[in-house]
């Protein structure tokens, strides 16, 4: 039942003493985590351990209000974040790796608290909905982080620590002592993108953090609160083990004046942590004598072979497409159906009936006033925007944006999937990414041709996600071994609650690191035990 | 008593049926080994699986006859060895890893009824004395496969294939089922070296072909025969399994026309091992899209502070030196003593005479007969001797270069180490990597003064090894501390027939990665798992 099998059953062991937490989902504790939330704007953040700085900064926005959120934290220049790091590099490096798990877990545990709080800081950063921010930056977050604790744990106590080594010589014994460390790699810097501001960023920390080495995140400028909640409790968590809260550092940037590339190519910064545009990751990748772990972008695809359920399909998919309005990572785009149309339970229905479908099914879903705004929260960037309304000048759209009001946030900036229709000879319509609310329905000649563009697409741009729908078993058999060898996990007849979108902590492997897509998963052995070194000792 | 605790259990107990093997020391073992090995000569090597090619070509040189070896081995271009590789890569990545497993051990049995032919091939083309040339190429090597089987086995059987994934939603469950393949990476590269072309080029060997890559070896062109044995025997393995042999596929060049670059840079290669120099190292590091493990030049210390028994310190740095004429990357070259010279159980000893100890110990050991001209061997490159002699041109030699005679090849390449005097401030005589028969012995203020030169430099330069002797046990841990930091392993107070240049299989990890003499160690577990993906599907 659980992927991960071994580390899960050593994280139980491990935190077999660890309580169970009524205050995360106590009575009052969502209007607590508003009001939090609410005092928070317009002031100062010092819950974040505050080295010497002479001025704040914060330029995030609120996609649900249009207003800025007047939060300013304060800036420090790389320089300093770096000598800050150095500082406490050889405390950290010293906690043993059992105190490690252990204050890191208690920062799962205080997190845990504003849980409610969290996900009013994300929606208004991120624009996500209630329910997704709550989720993603809340338990499912601390799940992804918990299972890094678990996972680097299992490898850095992978080793006997102290062994004595015999050799026989012939005559004699050649008796050695050998003794085995895991050694921190030193500085990392974690940066984080503007939709999902933790649960993107812990993996990468928390790993960071269990190998011994000191972490500066430098947040998206527009996504700053939710990180800087989860700082102030890792450095809450660390204080009270009498440990230098600067162990992790928040450091924070504006558009304007951005510092990442300074600490990205500072000598004594030896890991990097990154997920966003591919321009950037492919930026950072270059960079000698890192280590970097990048999540960039992908095109995710869909094929529609045959399905038992049309209904259920459509209605899947315009689920998936209209969640956070397509701004999630594993979101389809591409959407393959053969010219002749697909088979179903009642019979052949033609293509054109299939985007009609799909098209139906997004529109009742979005103009569902207790479902539609929800599903679709806002849109982070204007830029995200103008990208789609300039997709839909080059192809035939089937279904244009609906205008949806939000009733909470009148303001909130709101777009519903656009669905656009292109023949599969132009790709320079569809083979790239529009992220967004948009989705491409690609007519191909047949399901074998839509295979072989979903997986050259996968391949040559990069895929996190790929959705199947088909009743022919070998099909489904060949999409897998396809797919898979463009390095990407395919989901299969996804209908109900399954949603192609999540992927959950303990089970998937969030990207594989085979393809364009990012060079790393969340969360594979390699993904932690590269953040530390063996080094072994022998004695005579 | 064994490192890899963990992957030995699994090697013992996946391998209990693995027969003793009488062939490999049978009595007549060194006479056939060496019929085959003379036989061998001038001759066309066929061994090897022949696909199709224009012509044939060698330019093996003996170090000790300094005559050409007259092997021909086919020649193929870059192209069609990539093309080859690329047709059997879905029938390797489909055999099973329990059967990979199996053939890979198979061919282990196979080479080991060999390793008398592959310590003279090793000696030939290496240099190498017979005793080492036997146990690196032989025995030592094959451990290092067994080693790189075993963990790479168990990595790639670490998680469930199968699951079934529950997720309780309220009021009904969430049921998927769920699987997990690791996705070899693609063609993998390995880069040889001519001092070691067996020992050093099996890891990643075999690390690639457990992990289901087809792999194109491409020998340093001095060094070719050693490994073309072992190719041969993998390439018998995978026959007798009903396998095409170009699963793994030998790519020789000469020097006058290499086809390195031309390989790495192909996009079809995924994965590149490499040991070697550094600047050729760098730039393989540099090109993008690749996973590349590599091992280059290091500059490794001894730090002399105090012993029991200088005779026995100054022997075991002898031997260390003189083994092999300083040619393996284990070999100190940097010997730091203080300028009051050291403790000893008979009281002081003068930096001077320090200085003589090591003289004497080296000269005493190299104009043994028996000993000398076998523990030296010969030297492999040309380069090697011009090298040394540069150096001394600067530095105050206490010890020259001993004319040694081998009794059995007059025409070898012998040149005992040299011993050369520096300060330390004098920096650009020592901070630097002289491969090859030479040592410095730098004068240093203190000890403290020397362990900080000797981090500084492997910080810098890189180094693979570490001596100290001290029985001040204070001063000891500092030393595991500082240079641990900087990445290096240490070897405390050897004495008799402990020696810092032997890194054994299933206990040392031989590079640590942390440093710049390399970017990789053997084996530890990210050695192997990044040559393959995790790749998940779920099914509704």
């Amino acid at each position: 039942m659980i992927q991960l099998a071994l580390s899960a059953q050593k994280t139980r062991q491990f935190f077999a003493a660890y309580p169970e937490n009524p205050k995360a989902y106590a009575e009052d504790a969502n209007d607590l985590g508003l009001t939090a939330f609410q005092k928070t704007l317009n002031t100062d953040f010092t819950e974040v351990h505050e080295n010497a700085h002479s001025q704040r900064i914060g330029a995030e926005v609120s996609p649900y209000m249009q207003v800025g959120l007047g939060v300013r934290y304060a800036q420090y220049s790389p320089a300093d974040l770096i000598k800050y790091a150095t500082e406490v590099q050889t405390e950290w490096a010293n906690v043993a790796i059992d105190k490690r798990a252990e204050i890191l877990t208690d920062s799962l545990e205080r997190v845990s608290h504003r849980f409610f709080e969290l996900a009013y800081a994300t929606m208004h950063t991120t624009g996500q909905g209630f329910m997704m921010a709550f989720q993603a930056s809340g338990p499912h977050s601390n799940d992804r982080a918990l299972e890094v604790i678990s996972l680097a744990w299992q490898e850095l106590t992978r080793f006997e620590t102290d062994v004595d080594w015999v050799k026989n010589m012939g005559k004699f014994d050649l008796k050695l002592k050998k003794t085995y460390k895991p050694i921190p790699r030193g500085i990392s810097l974690v940066i984080g993108c503007s939709t999902f501001p933790t649960w993107n960023t812990v993996p990468g920390l928390y790993a960071s953090l269990m190998a011994g080495n000191p972490v500066i995140i430098k947040p998206h400028p527009k996504s700053i609160l939710p990180i800087a909640i989860v700082v102030a409790e890792i450095q809450n968590s660390l204080k009270a083990a009498g440990i230098h809260p600067n162990v992790v550092q928040l450091g924070v940037d504006t558009p304007e004046n951005q510092i990442t590339k300074i600490l990205a190519e500072n000598p004594a910064v030896k890991m990097i942590d990154y997920t966003g545009g591919s321009v950037f990751g492919d930026y950072l990748e270059t960079i000698q004598n890192k280590i970097t772990f990048t999540e960039k972008a992908g095109v995710n695809s869909a094929i529609v072979d045959s399905t038992t359920n049309a209904e259920a399909t459509f209605g899947n998919l315009a689920f998936s497409a209209c969640l956070y309005s397509g701004q999630m990572c594993t979101a389809p785009q591409n959407i393959f159906i053969p010219e002749g149309g697909i088979n179903t339970a009642d019979g052949n229905l033609s293509f054109d009936d299939c985007v009609q479908h799909l098209c139906t099914a997004i529109k009742n879903l979005v103009e569902n006033p207790k479902a539609g705004p929800f599903t679709l929260g806002a849109i982070q960037n204007d830029l995200t925007v103008s990208r789609v309304e300039a997709a839909k000048l080059k192809a035939t759209v089937a279904l244009d944006s609906i205008q949806i009001v939000n009733p909470e946030f009148p303001d909130a900036r709101v777009k519903s999937p656009v669905v656009m229709v292109v023949d599969a000879t132009n790709a320079e319509l569809w083979k790239h990414e529009c992220f967004g609310p948009a989705v491409f329905v690609i007519k191909t000649k047949d399901s074998a041709e839509s295979l072989k563009l979903a997986a050259a697409s996968a391949t040559e741009l990069g895929a996190i996600t790929c959705l199947c729908y088909s009743t022919n078993e070998s099909f489904c058999s060949t999409v897998a071994d396809t797919m898979n060898n463009a390095f990407t996990p395919v989901s299969f007849n996804f209908h109900g609650a399954a949603f192609v979108n999540s992927h959950a902590a303990f089970s998937d492997f969030h990207v594989t690191g085979g393809n364009p897509s990012g060079n790393a998963g969340f969360t594979n052995p390699e993904y932690v035990n590269r953040r530390f070194v063996w080094v072994g000792n022998r004695y005579a």
